[in-house]
Formats: C-alpha cells, sequence, structure tokens
C-alpha cells in the first residue's frame, strides 16, 4: 500500500525533496511576519469571493479573520519563525484539522489556484521563495487528500463505527 | 466544545505555556541527535518488553527498529534539528498517523510512565531538558487522546459511514 508521502509525491508531481526544500531558508527570517499576514488575506479574499460556490461553501462555516490567522500562524512556525500555531492552538494535525471537510483532488486544485494568484499578487516575495512555498503548498495540498482518503474504509483505515456497513457514503 | 489543545491541558494538567516550553532551547543542537535514538531505543525496548500485555499488542504490527526510527527523526525535528520525519514520510500528521491505535487515557498514562523510566536512564539529558520534554509529551499524549475521540461520533465530528447510525461502538 502506497504511503501518504508516495500518493502526495505521485498526486501532486513534486517530489519530497523539492516539497521540504522550504527547509534550507529560512523563509519567515527573509520575507518577515508581515509578508506572511498579507498573503494570508490575500489568499482567503479570493477564497472567500470565490466564484466556485462548491469551493466558497467549505469555508462557510468559518469566519474569514479566523482563517487567515491560523494560516500565517501555522506558515510562521513551518517556514523558521516562532511556533505561534502551537502556542495557540497545539500541534497542526493537518490531517485532523481537515477532517470535517471534502480535501478532494479538485478543492486541492482551486486552493493551489487561489494560492498561486495570491503569491503572484502579494509584494516582498521573490522568485525563489515563490517557487519553494507552491512546491511546499502542492505537496501539502495532496497529502491532505490522501489523508482524506483515510475517511473512506474502501481505501483507507476502517471507521470503526462504520463496521457491518458494506456500502460506502 | 472544548478545543483539542483544551482538552489536551486540562487531562494532561500541562499548560500549553509548559508544553511548548520546549521552543525556548534548541534540545536537538543541546542534546544531540545519538541522545535522542538512545532514548527512543530505550523507551522501545521499555514498550515491546511491557509486563502488561493490552500496552505491548498495539505495538504489534509495528517493527520495533521502525518505531524507534520514526520516533527519534520525529523529536529530532520537532525539537530544533533537520526535518528528518518530513523528509522520509511527510508531515507528522500525529493525530491521523495515530488514528489507528486505541489511544485511550490509560495508554496514554502507560507510554508516558516508560517515557519517563526512559528519560530517567539514558545518559546526558539534564534535568531541565527532562522536565521541558516530558510536559511537552504530556501534553502531546493527551492531545492525541483528544484526537483519539473524534473517531467517537457521540463526542467529536461525526464519521460521515456511520451516518443514520445511532448506536457508538
Amino acid at each position: 500500500m502506497q504511503t501518504l508521502q508516495e500518493k502526495a509525491s505521485e498526486w501532486s508531481g513534486v517530489s519530497t525533496n523539492d516539497a521540504f526544500a522550504i527547509d534550507e531558508t529560512n523563509l519567515y527570517e527573509k520575507l518577515g511576519l508581515q509578508t506572511f499576514i498579507n498573503l494570508s488575506t490575500n489568499f482567503y479574499n479570493r477564497v472567500y469571493d470565490d466564484e466556485e460556490e462548491w469551493f466558497r461553501s467549505i469555508f462557510a462555516n468559518s469566519k474569514k479573520e479566523d482563517a487567515i490567522q491560523n494560516q500565517y500562524e501555522f506558515f510562521t512556525q513551518r517556514m523558521g519563525g516562532p511556533p505561534l500555531f502551537s502556542q495557540r492552538r497545539g500541534h497542526p494535525a493537518l490531517i485532523a484539522r481537515h477532517r470535517p471537510f471534502p480535501v478532494t483532488h479538485q478543492a486541492a486544485e482551486r486552493w493551489l489556484h487561489h494560492m498561486q494568484q495570491a503569491l503572484d499578487t502579494t509584494k516582498d516575495i521573490d522568485s525563489d521563495s515563490k517557487t519553494k512555498m507552491m512546491n511546499f503548498f502542492r505537496h501539502t495540498a495532496f497529502f491532505l487528500v490522501a489523508g482524506d482518503e483515510l475517511k473512506n474504509p474502501k481505501q483507507g483505515i476502517p471507521c470503526k463505527h462504520a463496521a457491518g456497513k458494506s456500502a460506502a457514503a
């Protein structure tokens, strides 16, 4: 059986080495907190205004300002800055925290579309940082798609409360 | 509803600040990779020899050497060293990776019992590092207990394949 990591690489087309090249540079020190805040604000402005209702609706139960803060605190922590996310909310637990949402291949591509636009229109992000971040995001998005499939007893670890049920929802 | 972080603090008795005090010092630089390897080896020797069969059996499907490597690579990455775990296996995704196991309050306490013994009998771990690590481990163990309850539709986010079922297993 393929691991989460192998699925993420295959589906994203991004190798593990390229995905984790974000660890070669301290992007937090290079870009600064304000740039992360600007990027996440730019990103979620696009998401909450998405003309695609199916995608916009995934975020309907979250406040935009909370989504922005969760994201830039995670980016800060993951890319070399202080552990703002964990201090406020605990371990990232990326797959578990995405559990309520339908993280499909299509949703991953739509997320990445908005992030690419946000990266391209946020000032002070140089092209090397942009490439590193986009590779990380692309690999991570498909890692979460792989994680989402764990919810499906046909493909992943069975949901114990579904024992005895044969049809997948 | 309590967040994962709030449950972790309440059940562990460790505040978020104390749990994430591991980020105040670079424990990887202070202790070195070999100490993490020694600690994880010491820990899993105890776990795989546990006289409590119910606990030992949780690990029965994993090879001891794999368990050791997964653990010291995660510790290295989380405590200031190179991202060995992610480069090999992707995001820690702590809750999702513990999903196959029954992470109960009792299992958390047993895990912590062995880890306390391992910390006390691994050389070159000073008492400040030991305190910081034990607080982090205790908080994290109960964070995972809280995460485990997400599998239970009565207390967490419903498992979508259990829709329409009323009884919890």
